[in-house]
């Protein structure tokens, strides 16, 4: 309710941005058709960019006899940003610059015996040092590194709450971090950096309403409501993974029954393979990786047991999108992560027929469900998102205090979420 | 996405006259200070309600030395509104003062062999003339009727595209009315009536997430997202009584199985009970209303029976309540409808039981559920609200022409689902 003038400003500078990364280069009258903005609100925002160096002019438009029409562009150079995945496997990080390419990729196993939260801090570090150095960004230009860690996520405090896989409990993950990075830190989880990357790169982006559906070990539904993240009051909207799909259904890790995640998550996929073949060489038991691969490897040579896990999982997964289809009324559902990825188009035509049977007509036709169409790593390049947006909506604030004391975010110096330890 | 300057301004302009409503007399300060905006912006938009006679100066307010404050209030009759709540079973009207206090009240049966639209229509009319006639309102002070139907609703067209009761199907409803009707018309469905109703007046107010929990003989949830009502890209969102709670469970009326209509809706409350005991004198077969009553009776004498009937009706509400709460993590969830008002305390103390087992923790701590404090029917109060939403997003506009043809909603000169008729 209590959106301030600022909250406002800053959405704006996101969209705006947003427009100029998707069609670079273009004007600044291109871009208040864009967005519905005035021109004055759009060529204040722009100069404020050109002043941050995000953009660059790159010369003027013809414009039939009227004044010629300046152009700009996102200026690649003017930083870089990193974004970080921790995942239940692997932390992975990536180097981009500001049109969000990849600048480079650095990967780090996470053993099962090290999951302590000092450790996983210490990879984590160890990979963003590992990413920046060979590209040779000096320091200055690093705008702010994104961090996603699977859980529920205090974003203001910088405090994973709780993650089941390692049971961590109010793990102060950026003040851990803060003490070896010193580059502007942004924590959520994967949930929220899939809904951003779609958002600013992907699937969403010009849609008023979407949502990003998260099939991984974990399930979840990223949602962008009214053109930004709906974030909920407690940053903790999206648990799609832990609505009920069947009362009295599969117990969940969550302590629920019959819960989304436990049908189509990875491991309620495997368990879908073993209720129809127990012993089946499709499964691979304690790999989810190694399994889901088989199964989208199967379905491609048309084993009849692949094709019916692959339906029995649309079955389960087909209801609960119509669920969203008909509770939120979106423009789009896209289906990311890497069991999306892996089972592809094949599960994306049963997901399609199954919601074409379940939902009401009329959101179902005003929907489309969709495969993401970001060719990376779609938590990476969300998280390095989270950084951008940090950067945007400190745009005018107070420069953080240096000293030996990092500020508390939500102090009026510091984004929410933001936290800058001293220089080393 | 293309949330124009005008779409912006429109919201702020809600935001300001419902922060007066609640608490008027107010200064231009508190103003600012309660929504969020500059004390500029609210300079301007109070202006422009004092300018329409909905506001009124009131004096000053001391300042402590400073210059006194200006003080405005809601000038009550400004202007009157109509809100009509058509249901299966009766039309309503009310009309009301810029308060949103009742000023007349009008009921008419609707019997079961006249539910043709044109029948509807005329039953409309007869109720908002009844209303009109004896409250003495001058034609010029009605700013506008809005008119609940249930069903899924085109509301820039003024259709009911699908009313499963009367099995009507893109039925021009608003065209209809308007051949009877003379002031502004407004036409949506009671899922979003009861939505704003909250948000305007009751438990949604000041909350920028709040979902509305419709329970009566269909159900839904109207959805508060932001600080406005959630409508989704076709004006469909909320069909939350359309998502799957039992896999392949009680048949729907939409086709559907497992549906959470099935077990929560008054019909579902039935069939709760007649699982339990066919022949009990508390089932009216045909009656749900006789039926609903008897069961809050019987739970208020401590009848067995009612209360296992109210317990598992919670199970099922509880369960999908608590999918509200983990997938959009709102910080008030408001039963609302009859259904609720009839089973009230002991029906909340059991679902808020429920949702205590079921919900995540993080989530779970930042909502409250509570029964709606709207004192009327929340449907003609937000039916209402339409209408003064309909007036609030009007202005400055051109009026609209008038002569013959009535204009098209969507056109520049009207406001979205709004069709005016021209004078008798």
């Amino acid at each position: 309710m209590k959106r301030t003038s600022r909250d406002i400003r800053t959405a704006h500078r996101y969209e705006v941005l947003r427009q100029i990364i998707a069609a670079s280069p273009t004007s600044r009258q291109e871009l208040a058709a864009a967005t519905g903005l005035s021109l004055a609100t759009v060529a204040t925002l722009v100069g404020e960019l050109l002043g941050l160096g995000m953009l660059t002019e790159v010369g003027f438009e013809d414009s039939a006899g009227g004044r010629p029409r300046g152009l700009v562009a996102v200026d690649a150079a003017g930083g870089a940003l990193i974004g970080v995945d921790i995942a239940e496997t692997y932390v992975r990080a990536e180097l981009f610059d500001l049109s969000l390419a990849v600048l480079a990729r650095a990967e780090a196993d996470m053993r099962p015996g090290e999951t302590r939260p000092d450790q996983v801090a210490g990879r984590v570090a160890e990979t963003v040092a590992a990413v920046v150095a060979p590209a040779g960004v000096a320091d200055a230009r690093v705008l702010g590194v994104g961090v996603s860690v699977p859980g529920q996520v205090d974003r203001e405090r910088g405090v994973c709450q709780y993650a089941a896989n390692w049971d961590w409990h109010d793990v102060p993950l950026l003040d851990l971090l803060a003490g070896h990075i010193t580059y502007p830190l942004h924590l959520d989880n994967p949930l929220r950096a899939c809904a951003v990357a779609e958002l600013w790169f992907g699937a969403a982006r010009g849609r008023g309403d979407a949502v990003v559906v998260n099939l991984g070990t974990g399930v979840g539904a990223g949602l962008v409501l009214g053109g930004g993240v709906h974030r909920g009051v407690s940053n903790s909207a999206g648990e799609w993974g832990h609505t009920t799909l069947v009362l009295d259904g599969r117990l969940c890790h969550c302590g629920g029954r019959g819960c989304v995640e436990t049908y189509v998550g990875a491991p309620g996929i495997m368990l879908n393979l073993r209720e129809l073949s127990p012993g089946s060489p499709l499964l691979h038991p304690g790999d989810q990786t190694a399994t889901i691969d088989a199964l989208a490897r199967g379905v491609a040579a048309g084993d009849p047991l692949a094709l019916k896990v692959v339906a029995d999982t649309a079955r389960y997964l087909g209801a609960a999108v119509s669920d969203l289809v008909n509770l939120l009324n979106p423009e789009v559902i896209v289906l990311s992560s890497w069991v999306a990825a892996a089972l592809g188009e094949p599960l994306l035509r049963e997901v399609r027929a199954v919601v074409g049977r379940h939902a009401l007509k009329r959101p179902l036709a005003a929907t489309e469900i969709v495969l993401s169409p970001v060719p990376t790593d779609p938590v990476c390049l969300g998280a390095a998102t989270f950084a951008l947006e940090g950067a945007l909506s400190a745009v005018g604030r107070r420069p953080a205090p240096t000293g030996t004391a990092a500020p508390r975010a939500g102090t009026p110096s510091a984004p929410a979420g933001t936290r800058t330890a001293p220089p080393a």
